[in-house]
C-alpha cells in the first residue's frame, strides 16, 4: 500500500507528453504553452461511485469513462483535446486498483493525444473529476445556441445501449459484453466533433439523454424541435432485446457520449461524405422549427406527449 | 429545492466576467482566449467534507477554501489567476448551503480576479474539486526543483494558527474568531508569488507543512536543507497558545497556504522592499545546503530528530 506522494509518483511514471507541456505532473501546477491563434475550451465532469457508474465496475472501466466524458464534452465544442488533470478520491490507497484505473484512463488518453499534467489524490468517497482542455482556431468552437429554424437535427452512433445495460446490472442480469462496453466504455466523438465547424451550426453532448440535452439546444438557440422517436438510431442488441414502442425512453435516458447537432438541410451531403470518412453513423431525427419546446413524433405521425426524461442531479 | 440545472443556473447568475472570456457557464465548456507569448498554468485540488474540513464548516467558509487552495497553488508557480472549474458534489440539492458556498467562492474571486467559466453539479458526498488557471511570461514560472546550495530558505506569513484552530476544533473546544479564520479563509499568496520572479529560485506552496514540503524542493533540487525551527514565524496567538519547545510541530502540520521559497543571499534587499510593499511578512528560516535531506535544529543549535510531519493522504 502506498502513501499519497507514491501513488502520484506511481501515475507520473506512466503518462505520455506533448511538446506543449512545458512542465507535467510533479510541482504544484502544471505549466502549458497554448498554441497561437486558438482559443483554449475548457471542461469539467465528475464520476460519483454508485452514481455515474455502479459500484462494482472495473477500475479500468472508471478510469476510461473519467476521461470520456470529458472528451465528449469537447468533441461537443469542435475542440481538439490537449491536456487534462485527475482529481482523484480513493477511500484508501490500493496499488492495484489505481493501476488498473491509470491503464483504462491512459488507454484512451492515447487514442486522442491528450496528456495528463496535473491532478489531485485525496481520501474520501470513490470519485473522478477530471477537467480537460483543448483548442479550436480562434471563434470556430461550437456552441449549443446556434440552433436556426429549418435546421435538420442529427445525431451521431446508436442511442440506448448504455441505458439498457445499466438497467440490466441494476436488476442484476447480465448483458452481452458489446452492451456493457457501451456502458463502461464510451467512444467520444472528438473526430466528428472537429470536423464539424463550418457545416453544423449548433451542437451538444448527449450524455443527458437526447431529448433533454435537444431541449438546451432550444432554449439556448429560442427555437423549437419537431424530433421523430422512431428515427432515433438503435443498435442491433437493443432492437434485440427491447420493443418497439418504449424504445425511445431507453434512447432518451442519458449515458450515451455521442453527439446531437443542428445543421442547413443543404449539409447533408457534405454529412454523408463526412459520415463514410470518419465511419460514425449519423441520423436525422427531426427538424428545428419556429417558436420554442420539443415535440415528439411516433413512426405513424401521431405525436407522443413527453414527460421528463434524461438524466438530471437532484432532479 | 432545486434540480441540477437550476442550481447551475444560480451560479451562472452571479459570477463575473473577464474580457478573455469568449463564453463562460452554460455549454459543453468554456472558451477561453489565452494572452500571446504567456505559459499557461494549470492546478486542481479537492476539497473533501471530513478530511480537508471539518463537517460543520460554514459553507461560505468551504467556498473561500476550495478557491484559495488553488489560488495558493497558481501563486507558487508565480502565476496571475485568470479562470477556473468547480466540480461541485451534493448528498442533497440545498440552495441555501449553495448561495452561501458560492458567497464565499467568489468574494475570493473579486479579490483575484478570476472568473468562474464552468463546473459540474453531481449527488455524491460533499466535495469540492477547483481547477484554476493562470498565466506568466513564457519561461517565468517558478518551479520547486530551481533551489542552488547557499540559497536562503524563506516562508511568508505565520505558520501553525491553522493547525492549532483544527486542534481545537477537533477537541470540542472553540478558539478566538482569529485563529479560526486562519483555517477557515487562508490568504492565497498571488501577490506575492507574482512578484517572485527574478529573485526566487525555487518555490512551493506549504499545504502539506513547511518541513515536508521543503523536502520537496530539496528532492526535486538536488539539495539538502538546514532549518531554524526557532525561526519559524508564529502569530502571537499561538505564541499565546502553545510553549515554544512543541510549537514547531504544529507550525509544520499542515494547512498553512503559504509561500517557501529559496533565494541568494545578495536578494535579502529586493525581499525586504517587498515585504514591505506588499505588506507580507517575510522570514529567513534556514539555508539550502549541498547533499540532499533536512536538518533541523532548535534554539541553542541542537539538531532536532525529524520524524514524519506534515500531512500525507494515506500516510
Amino acid at each position: 500500500m502506498s502513501g499519497e506522494f507514491d501513488l502520484i509518483s506511481r501515475i507520473a511514471a506512466r503518462v505520455s507528453s506533448r511538446p506543449d507541456v512545458v512542465l507535467g505532473i510533479g510541482d504544484d501546477g502544471a505549466i502549458l504553452r497554448p498554441p497561437a491563434g486558438h482559443d483554449l475550451v475548457v471542461v469539467t465532469d465528475t464520476l460519483n461511485s454508485g452514481v455515474h457508474f455502479p459500484e462494482q465496475t472495473a477500475a479500468c472501466d472508471v478510469g476510461w469513462k473519467a476521461l470520456a466524458v470529458n472528451l465528449s464534452d469537447l468533441a461537443a465544442m469542435g475542440a481538439t483535446p490537449a491536456w487534462c488533470t485527475l482529481a482523484l478520491s480513493l477511500p484508501q490507497p490500493d496499488d492495484v486498483w489505481l493501476d488498473a484505473c491509470i491503464d483504462g484512463f491512459l488507454a484512451l488518453a492515447a487514442q486522442h493525444d491528450i496528456a495528463l499534467v496535473g491532478g489531485d489524490t485525496t481520501r474520501g468517497p470513490l470519485s473522478l473529476t477530471v477537467t480537460a482542455c483543448g483548442f479550436v482556431a480562434a471563434g470556430t468552437a461550437l456552441h449549443r445556441d446556434a440552433a436556426k429554424v429549418g435546421d435538420d437535427i442529427w445525431v451521431s452512433g446508436t442511442l440506448g445501449d448504455a441505458a439498457l445495460a445499466l438497467r440490466e446490472a441494476l436488476q442484476g442480469r447480465s448483458c452481452s459484453d458489446e452492451l456493457r462496453w457501451r456502458l463502461d466504455r464510451p467512444t467520444p466523438r472528438c473526430a466528428l466533433g472537429q470536423s464539424l465547424a463550418g457545416i453544423a451550426h449548433a451542437c451538444i453532448d448527449i450524455s443527458d439523454g437526447v431529448l433533454q440535452d435537444l431541449g438546451h439546444v432550444c432554449d439556448a438557440s429560442g427555437v423549437g424541435a419537431e424530433v421523430r422517436l422512431d428515427a432515433l438510431p438503435a443498435s442491433d442488441a437493443l432492437v434485440a432485446h427491447v420493443a418497439d414502442a418504449g424504445r425511445w425512453r431507453l434512447q432518451s435516458a442519458g449515458d450515451d457520449y455521442e453527439l446531437c447537432f443542428t445543421a442547413d438541410p443543404m449539409k447533408r451531403d457534405a454529412l454523408a461524405v463526412l459520415s463514410d470518412s470518419l465511419d460514425v453513423r449519423l441520423t436525422r431525427i427531426g427538424s428545428i422549427v419556429g417558436g420554442g419546446g420539443m415535440r415528439a413524433f411516433d413512426a405513424d405521425g401521431i405525436e407522443v406527449h413527453l414527460q421528463s426524461s434524461g438524466y438530471e442531479h437532484f432532479g
